[in-house]
């Protein structure tokens, strides 16, 4: 007997019939002994609606009206997936954000989950029902309606997970677990049994879209042993393996893993790739104390979250480049912002360019070999890929290149890395 | 200075661009100083697609989680009506029924208002807030979302009003008030000043789809001032006439209409019809105490709403058909529950007709006015329109004919009954 979470997004949840293959995987699990909670995201395309009603009727909204409007997606699923449960003969019941509640601190819209009061969802689990619950949602302390930002159902089920102190926390999603890099781009890219928390949260962040990357932050804080596992598997049957996805473990569980033999020891765990960056630069900036800062400091305040930057050598005396990267959603937003302090900054021209990719290796490996950030520079140069930018973490190695030449970087160091699976 | 609660149906809030025209509605009645609660239906349609999700889930859906599911229609709509009212620079936030809250009692999905926690929705509207609440829900005594059944948002508006002790409680619909009889059979119908919650009540519970009946039950009982007024009027303009619509008032403010010359005093104020009933008869009943009852209280168990009933006089020696009229759509259900009891009531056959239609005269001067019946079977007579059941009230009479005949049997009464307008 485990107490498990498991959370289905909204491609799972996408009309009744996707709802029905759900509920026969939530049955299965049930029907092992398992105390079972499930988190469920709103149909695909749903919150999409739902957002765009609250930008016709208003396009400045207040947050707290869009939360009520868009928390209703999930609502309308969890209430779904209870019926559902029941016709197969389960015995269930939909928890709202405000039944249980899933108290939230923080903005609207932004929220952040602050505490969960977990004992009756503890005792209707105990009795042998399931809980069903809608992501995404949660209740202010006045009271009304909070969402957590587009993505939040992950973090959901993370929360509910440690809420309850369940075993594990699996998050089913269109893919079957986490590979070595995207299977579209690389054939040869292979499932990982397992990757680090740190890992996961590199790749989450660099543009790998399995996990949320406030839920990965989230799971390794609270220690909840994560599980990313396909919702495609084989109607109603109970998965084969025991663990059929990728499980997101301590580096200490890896360390286990590895002299166990059921995991080999890799320099690098995963290549990602994101094309959703903008290049941003900004001519004949001033070279003295503070100018940098007269450049960030604004975008900072409107939450544009820049990444890569690098300040070229002074082309004139007194005078330089600055290079940074945001993403291409906002780069009107960011553009608009610097063109009104141009004076005050004090540059000549922004050149900005959305075809630019930017491809990142993430693994735990880096920290102890050194080495793996000059053989991805000579992998990629010796097929002709010039490097914009670079920008790096403990774990993380990141560059720019130009957009079209994505998929051939991606498979290049995929080889040069020694990932490519034997088939 | 005047607390008014207004409630929009579904045709209205259909899609943002009607919202709007709503809210420049709601803005101009605020605009004259009035404190405002507005109730609201979800978007037309929206309803039935939630249904059907629920029935495709589990067509023996659990209440409970019904509730859950189609009780988002119209938190919808109330975000997006105090959005759109932020827009146009009102004040305004949604009030969900587990926030207020509007408790309930008895079962899901059918739920009756039990009680509405009034004093954090006045001191918004006291402080110029104009309060958004969806209409159809609340929540039962163990905080779970129920709702009262189709139609049930009149009767939000109603408890809302009672609850706050509104001056008026203002029903727009897609018709600009109560008519004489329906204006798309009779040219010359028309709209009357008021009518007593006796009429109403008699007029919605016969056909006329103005007011749910239960909304007017609640009305009289609370001494609600309830207006039904047109929501298609000039975009934003107030209305010309202080009170545009029908009025529905006590006998006694009728009087003083009729004193003040407002009104005039009338035998019968509307003629509905109504086709959705159909027509089931019993043939060769034993004609012995019991019987009868043998025969309704099965239906009554199942909830199905038996209208007319009629005993013919017994054909044979010991036997006697018996004729009653039920809703169309619990026909199939009425039909299958009679003829598992064939042996225990002992018929010999069910012969059913949906081809009838029940014609209603309705007003309060019948109390104290003998001759309004058989002015109703002469006029009818006269026409060749055959009779085959009637029913009467203190204030209304009712007849079964062809449904083919509807038409012309409601010319023929406005006209008999002096109804018709002098255009």
């Amino acid at each position: 007997m485990a107490r498990i979470v498991m959370k289905f997004g909204g491609t799972s949840m996408a009309g009744t019939e996707r709802i029905r293959r759900v509920a026969n995987i939530v049955r299965a699990q049930a029907a092992r002994g398992d105390q079972v909670a499930v988190v469920v995201s709103a149909m695909a395309g749903e919150t999409d609606r739902l957002v765009n009603f609250c930008r016709e009727a208003n396009p400045l909204y207040d947050p707290a009206e869009y939360d009520v409007v868009v928390a209703s997606g999930e609502q309308v699923t969890s209430g779904l997936l209870a019926l559902t449960l029941q016709a197969l003969g389960c015995k269930a019941r939909s928890w709202l954000g405000w039944q249980l509640p899933i108290k939230t601190i923080e903005a609207h819209a932004k929220a952040r989950i602050d505490e969960i009061d977990a004992p009756a969802l503890i005792a209707a689990m105990e009795a042998g029902e399931i809980a069903v619950i809608p992501g995404f949602q949660g209740v202010s302390e006045d009271g009304r309606i909070t969402t957590l930002g587009r993505g939040g159902s992950d973090t959901s089920a993370v929360a509910v997970a440690a809420a309850i102190k369940a075993d594990r926390c699996d998050i089913y999603t269109d893919v079957d677990g986490v590979y070595t890099t995207d299977p579209r781009i690389v054939a040869k890219a292979k499932k990982q049994k397992a990757v680090t928390y740190e890992e996961m949260l590199e790749l989450a962040s660099v543009g790998a879209k399995v996990l949320q990357t406030r839920s990965v932050g989230l799971a390794m804080k609270e220690k909840v042993r994560v599980q990313v596992l396909s919702s495609f598997i084989g109607e109603g049957a109970p998965p084969a393996d025991d663990l059929p996805g990728t499980m997101i473990v301590s580096d200490e569980e890896m360390d286990e893993l590895v002299e166990k033999g059921l995991m080999e020891r890799q320099l690098v765990t995963g290549i990602a790739h994101d094309k959703n960056e903008a290049k941003v630069i900004l001519t004949r900036v001033p070279d003295r104390p503070g100018a940098v800062a007269n450049i960030f400091e604004p975008l900072a305040a409107a939450s544009i979250n820049v990444d890569m930057i690098i300040q070229n050598v002074g082309r004139d005396k007194g005078e330089t480049d600055v290079t940074f990267t945001v993403p291409q959603s906002d780069l009107a937003r960011a553009q608009a912002l610097l063109e009104d302090r141009r004076d005050s900054i004090g540059f000549n021209r922004i050149i900005t360019d959305s075809k630019i990719a930017k491809i990142s290796v993430v693994g735990v490996g880096m920290k102890s070999h050194a080495g793996v950030a000059s053989s991805m520079f000579r992998a990629l140069s010796d097929r002709g890929i010039n490097i914009q930018a670079i920008s790096t973490s403990e774990i993380k190695i990141s560059v720019m290149i130009d957009e079209d030449e994505t998929e051939l970087a991606v498979r290049v160091l995929h080889t040069a890395y020694g990932l490519d699976a034997v088939s």
